[in-house]
């Protein structure tokens, strides 16, 4: 396998532990973050410290970035008031990665600048959760050309095991949030369904087995039982403990209403799921996980 | 195999072929309809005639109905201003089998009734439509005690393939009904995510192939895509040929709306669900696959 240099910014509860991975495959890993401390302990483990990002991107084979919101990654790539952006030292010869979940409009914009200047970009946000960025396991879905595609693949496979190309560039993000988005919907149906059952005197467990074995089968029946002590291995029998928290949710279902509003697309079960969510947030459950759904329908 | 005598009231689209598998089986069947057409077909295949429902009823080892809603069968059962009920003909020695898909509160007091005189009663709602009634490969969600449930097995196995117990009398209803909000939930959930792909540039075989293998999988993903021409073998491709009609769903989530209000459930995925499920009545596409529920999405 071909060891690279790799540029990595953002090296939060997510890319400080996908960075690491990259460096345990024997890449060249030069990281930057704001917070010096998660870059203290990338060096510890072996990448090297970049003085900013432009130094993370210079002659680097492929540019990661992994930040919070759309914003951010537009700044960094494009540019501000206070900044130039990356665009002004990125080589032709550097395949950049945007790891980021943000909007799919401003993942755009970014991957058609860099693409106009002849700098190839795909957008590649995961799914997986920390433990799946620590373990390497996690889900990226991409957006961007064929031959980007394939390039970034092989640095992707250093840190997630399912890599799917969803389109061109900002297909990975729209990919990403109509999953999540119908997850959102299969978890609030799924509760309300079981609350609905129990309420009429069925033992949860009886009717989750029925229901995976009938046509209302899901993932969440099958893996994420959102009712305490169906399942074992569940955030629900653990006191709700994450798992992909509430907060998490409600911003993919934020993206997801921004989504439909521009493209003029009609969600009303997506629309109500963002809505319960927010209701949750309210109710000072952001940080449960995403199945703590379940409480608002349980009496 | 012990072969019973079996009485079958109500020989419409569903109960006239599951009345045919029980002779084919060997028993001995004696049907009963107004219709006097669908008794002569099956007394064409083998079947008896009963004169009346009474005449079904009396010295059968298993009396099967299979009505529209809950008011066919309590009359049935219990009797009205015109007619005395089966309850003053029916013995302790026959097992009562209501196939029917009605709400759960007649169930009760249908059964409870039975129970009080001695006379065994499941409620046994099936799901698997016509096709699943002829090929004998329905599925049946029982609820009753124990020993009727066995008793019932036995018989309900001549005319379906996967029969579950969901425990005591009304059950099996109860447990119909949140499987197909669920599904309801599911299809328009999976649908509405499919249109937003597309609405974003998506290819809808692409999305639905990502989905499928993350967190959005579904059993409408899995083997009933609502999005034209992803799964050839779906409505979908086929112009939403039913399958499973539009007025069906929207008589299930009626039933569901019913039992979320009689047990003062919180249903709001269900409640949008059937909403979108009486619009697309109302635009004239009750005959049309539930599946069509895509088509209030698409642009």
């Amino acid at each position: 396998m071909t060891k690279l240099n790799i540029g990595f910014i953002g090296l939060g509860n997510m890319g400080g532990p996908m960075a690491a991975n990259l460096v345990k495959a024997g890449h060249t890993v030069t990281v930057f973050d704001l917070n010096q401390s998660v870059v203290s302990e990338l060096t510890s483990q072996g990448a090297k410290a970049g003085v900013d990002a432009a130094q993370c991107a210079t002659n680097a084979d492929v540019l990661i970035s992994m930040l919070p919101a759309g914003k951010h990654v537009k700044s960094l790539y494009l540019g501000n008031n206070d900044n130039n952006g990356l665009i002004e030292v990125l080589s032709k010869n550097t395949l950049v990665i945007d790891c980021s979940t943000i909007d799919a409009e401003s993942a755009r914009v970014v991957g058609n600048a860099l693409d106009e200047q002849g700098i190839r970009f795909v957008d590649a946000p995961v799914s997986g959760g920390v433990a799946g960025a620590t373990a390497g396991t996690l889900t990226f879905i991409v957006g961007g050309e064929q031959t980007a595609f394939e390039k970034a693949n092989t640095v992707l496979a250093d840190m997630g095991k399912n890599i799917f190309h969803a389109g061109d560039i900002g297909a990975g993000q729209v990919a990403k949030i109509c999953n999540n988005m119908l997850l959102s919907i299969l978890m609030a149906g799924t509760s309300e369904a079981i609350q609905m059952g129990i309420n009429n005197g069925l033992d949860p467990k009886v009717l989750s087995d029925i229901m995976t074995a009938s046509s209302g089968r899901n993932w969440t029946l099958e893996l994420y039982n959102p009712c305490p002590d169906v399942m074992e291995t569940a955030p629900a029998s653990n006191n709700y403990k994450p798992g992909f928290m509430v907060d998490l949710m409600a911003k993919d279902l934020g993206l997801a209403m921004e989504a439909a509003q521009q493209s003029n697309s009609s969600t009303p079960m997506g629309s109500m799921a963002k809505n319960l969510y927010t209701m949750l947030q309210h109710q000072g459950a952001g940080s449960d996980d995403f199945s703590a759904i379940f409480k608002l329908f349980s009496k």
